[in-house]
């Protein structure tokens, strides 16, 4: 592969990784202040984020710079973390319920 | 400017036009349809993806792929033209209603 090609391909998976971060950090945020995952506030901006990181995917697949399976596995990934810090945050919300 | 350089400035601003414009063949139809522009849905639907589409365009803007004027140009083109629906809906049905 040329070099400038693999440059683009990388470029492009450390800004949808960036990307995805930002998503998990603002989840966290809000998990650590707010406490209200169960408002249908939280779940439209979740989906919302998660859709607009999905069509940035999309498109890099599309550009030919990333590989499918590594969109996907960026999408399964922060999904994967995400049910974490949910699991935590209900967790720790049980431990001072009973 | 390098050959390849311009075709993947072309591709990408071939796909984020056929986006935009898919959105707009999703919000006429479902005027021309389902005529409820104020259903809180329809606004959820068409603000997620204008949402998409922004992150998209933000994207290629990010990778060098199109200039930050054609992004916004792409966006503002989009929205003057969901306006252009609305107000002609509106219109239409301002007619049956008088």
């Amino acid at each position: 592969m040329q070099k400038a090609v693999v440059n683009n391909a990388n470029k492009a998976y450390a800004l949808l990784k960036a990307d995805a971060d930002k998503i998990l950090k603002l989840i966290q945020v809000q998990m650590d202040n707010l406490t209200m995952p169960q408002c249908p506030l939280y779940e439209e901006v979740l989906d919302t984020h998660m859709f607009g990181l999905s069509r940035e995917i999309d498109f890099a697949i599309r550009m030919d710079l990333i590989k499918e399976h590594e969109g996907k596995a960026l999408l399964d990934n922060l999904e994967k973390q995400l049910n974490k810090i949910h699991e935590s945050h209900n967790k720790n919300n049980n431990n001072i319920l009973y």
